[in-house]
This record gives C-alpha cells, structure tokens and sequence, in this order.
C-alpha cells in the first residue's frame, strides 16, 4: 500500500514517521525543505509538492492548516488527485468546518476517489509515538481502507458514522473545550498570583479537585517553569476558536465562552505571543496587571 | 472535644453526621426544622440559633452559604462566640472573599479565639463519606486543634501558609475554573447537538481526550440521561462566580472568562432554573435555539 502524508508539521510529521516505522511505503510532502530534510534523515523520502508524488498512491494523509490548504493540497492545480489509484483515500484531517469536509468529500466522489472525515487531537508526542485519536466518519468501505494507515498512526478510532461533517463537528466541538479551558486556566492562575497565592500550591490544590481540566493540569505545569517553547502555539487557537466561532455562526448559535476565549488569544497573538505555548496566553493579564509569572526567573 | 457545626445543608450535614460517625461529641446548629429533624434522626442532636449551642464548645465548624452567615452564626446577636471555650477554634468553611476572611479572623482573634481560613471542596456525596477536600490556611495553633474534626470529616487538608485570606483565595480560584469548565462543557455539547453529533458520542470522544474537564465528565453525565436533581445547583454558581467577579474588581483585576460564566448562570436563573443541577446552565441555549437535550425524553 503506498500512502502519501501531505504537510510534515507537529501532527504530520509524526504521522509519516509512524508509517515508516510500521513498515508502509510512505511518501511525505511539504514545501518546507526543513521539513523534508527531517524526515529524509528518518530514512523517509518527501516531495515538496503534491503533483510530484509518484503514481498510484493508494492512502492520502492530509495534515495540513486547515480546509483550503487541504483542497489545495488534493485538488488544486499542482494537487495530488492526478497522482492517485482508481479508489484511492483521502483521509482529510485538518481541523476544518463541518461544511468544508461536506465539499471536499463530494469533490472526492466526483473524482472517483474515496474520503475520510477524520480530524486527529493528541498533540506532538503522541503523533510521533504513533498514538493519535482519529474523530472520523465516513463509508465503510474508507474505514476499511484506511485500516492499515490507522493502526500504525493511531491508538484510538472513533466511528462517529458514514454522514461526513461528524468527524469535523466533534473536533471543533472538542477544540472549543481546549481553548476555553487553556484561556481559563490562564485567568484563574493570573488571578491566583495576584492574590498572593503560591503558585505551585494552587497547581496543586486545582489539579487534585473538581476544578481541574486535562488543559489546566498540562498547560499550567509549564507556565509554573517558564516553559513557553510551543507543543502547540497561541495562534493555533486563534485559528481553532475563529473555526468554532465560524461555525456557530452559520448554525445561528451563540457561543459566548468561544467567542471571548478566541478575544484572548488573539489579544495574546497582537503582543507578539503568537507563536509561544497556547498556555502562555496568560501573558495578556501580565501585561495588563504586571504579575510576576513563576517561571520568569527559571528561564534558561 | 464539643465540636458545633453551624449550617445543616448539604455539604455541614455531610460534616455532622462524619463527626457523628467518628464518635465525636456533635451539636449541629440549623434554622431549618427539616435539616434538624435529619440530623437527629441519625442519632444527632441540633438547635435552630448559634445562641443556643451548649457552653464550652471547642470547636465550630461553620459552613453556611457566605462571609455575612459566617459573621452572623459566629459573631452576631445569637451568634456561636459566647458559647465557646476560651481559646475556642473557629473553621470558616463557607466560599468567602479573602478580605471577608481577613475581617473574620481579627474579630475572632478580638473574642480569643482561634480561626482558620479553611473552605471545602467535594460534593456532597464526599462530604457524606467524611472525604472532603479542605483548602486551609492559619496557624500551627489552628491546626493542631483542628487536627480532630478534619480526620472526621476529611481525606484531603491543604496547609496553605499562616497567612488568612489563601484558603479563601483558593477556593475562589477553584470556583472560577469549575464555574467557567460547567458552562463551556454546557456550550459546547449545545453546539454539538446543534451541529447533528450524537450526544453520547460526543461525550464519549471529548471525556477520552484534551479537551476534557473534571466538570465536562460529570456534569455532562446529568444532561444525558436528563437528570437534573441539583447536587450543586445553578444558583450556587450565580453566586460563586460573583465572588470571583467582586475579588477580581477588589483587586483591580480582569476575569473576561468568569464574568460571562456568570452571566450564563444568571440568564438560566431568569428562565426559572435557579434550583436545577448546575449542568443545566445547557438550557440556556435550548431556550435560545431550540435544541432537544438527549435527557429530555427520559424523564420518569
């Protein structure tokens, strides 16, 4: 089976190594020759545009930004569609818009091409170590395909059914959570240290009780060391909470909490902190009040 | 040890009946006839005024709704304070202001008294267990006394420091996160709904990921079976949350999050849902959008 990974960032990147690892014929793409050269040192080989993929591709793996980099990516002019098997997959994993996915899957039916909505989450360690959660929805028969593809990149595939759309909604729905929580997270600590409470205590005291989160416990203990070197950045969260945003408004829904969460780390991305650790948002309330963060004075 | 517990409600009845339990000589303290009625049906004994307490009491465990209960219970007209032994100890357990704390702790230190600054978490099914979670600061002095009622009535006691004000802080801290997690997970299953996901799979996916909050996993659980029998109800955090808010604006600080938590809370609390399980917060956005809630028709 020859499968193809399209955009050799965090997520990619540990994709296409967990392919090699398991022995596919795997084949990288991604304009960054930085990007290439990691993996080539791998033992991986990568193009840097998806025209040059060879022919027959069976599997596309499409870890790009977000929906017009992956129709791009398929699709567009220098695409991989042309490059592919008759009944060849797509299996589209950006984080995109339900209705975006509902687009790119008919393009894929027109062109005789198979399609997998399957957003992934898990972050960077876990892509390389091979154990993302795929949200995925689709056909039986792109399950079926996509099997092997999966069980050397993931350790959890959800089946949230056949209708394309599902996979997208539950990871906006999820990322919704995980912004909310890591811009919470922030406020709470901030207004912690300015109250004169230990840090570290807190940390404690929150992690061990109700009010904890997945994002409160991990974000949080890098804020305590000053950690700010991003597993995932500040303007990823831009971008995720302008999908939720996005999306709630073409649904006519309101979402208060999203909507401020996004103000937060886009405030976050105007000081400059675009490309810090997302957790590092709460250098917008430094900036506002003056706090001392615990891992200021611990950085190397 | 004569140990009094002022406030018979859900979290001081789980306190009573632990110390009732541990063998320790209780006296609850309750306006409310049923609450006295309860405790004494489980071998207890209660009075309805602070007033009425027994000489001599070496310890109060005060765990009323807020800051002006405490000071009433324990310094007011028919407040607990002549009726304590000299060098009594005062457990302030109710969510307070730190200030508040502070202002308690000097009048109890006027009346010769010793007083901690030590609020709880846990729910009342914990409580009940004598497994609450305390958040306490105060001296060693207050400590060592307290040492009894909190093998009674806790697995978790956080020393925080000496200093009055971070126990409270920190419980105000931990309301924020719990207050703002309950109505993201409220948001974001509403929006998922809205969306066409199924909701048990939607709670399957987010529960086993980043995305998930102490909160998402046990709140959200109410919602889909549609049991809304309040353990903590809205109007708790309409209240918690505004502690949180007036603390910020105290100390010139900034809490977007919390403040537009609070308002969730506030408007289901319009609509009439004041007294539902605090999860129920989702019917802000059915009220608003019109979206089944998968509990709704399970209902006995």
């Amino acid at each position: 089976m020859r499968v193809g990974v399209i955009g050799l960032g965090s997520m990619g990147m540990g994709a296409a190594l967990s392919l090699l690892r398991a022995g596919a014929d795997v084949m990288g793409c991604d304009p960054r020759a930085a990007a290439r050269d990691e993996f080539s040192a791998a033992g991986g080989a990568a193009v840097a545009k998806a025209s040059d993929l060879p022919a027959g591709m069976d599997a596309l793996v499409v870890l790009v930004v977000n929906a017009a980099q992956t129709e791009a990516a398929v699709f567009g002019p220098d695409g991989a569609a042309p490059r592919m098997a008759r009944g060849g997959l797509v299996i589209s994993s950006a984080s995109m818009a339900p209705d975006a996915a509902r687009a790119l899957a008919a393009k894929a039916e027109a062109a005789g091409l198979l399609y997998l909505d399957a957003p992934v989450s898990g972050g960077t360690v876990k892509a390389r170590a091979g154990e993302m959660t795929v949200m995925g929805a689709g056909s039986d028969a792109a399950f079926a395909k996509a099997a092997p593809v999966f069980d050397a990149i993931a350790t959890k595939v959800w089946r949230l059914g056949s209708e394309i759309g599902i996979g997208a909604t539950a990871k906006v729905v999820h990322q919704l959570l995980a912004g909310v929580h890591i811009a919470a997270a922030a406020e709470a600590m901030a207004l912690g240290i300015r109250a004169g409470a230990d840090p570290q205590a807190l940390y404690d005291v929150v992690t061990s009780a109700a009010g904890n989160s997945w994002m409160f416990e991990n974000r949080m203990a890098r804020v305590l060391t000053g950690d700010d070197a991003p597993r995932s950045a500040v303007e990823i969260f831009v971008k995720d909470l302008g999908l939720v945003n996005d999306m709630a408004r073409g649904l006519n829904f309101p979402v208060p909490l999203a909507a401020q969460a996004q103000q937060l780390f886009t405030a976050a991305r105007a000081m400059g902190q675009g490309g810090a650790d997302d957790g590092f948002v709460i250098r917008v309330w430094q900036a506002l009040t003056g706090i001392a963060l615990p891992g200021d004075g611990k950085k190397s």
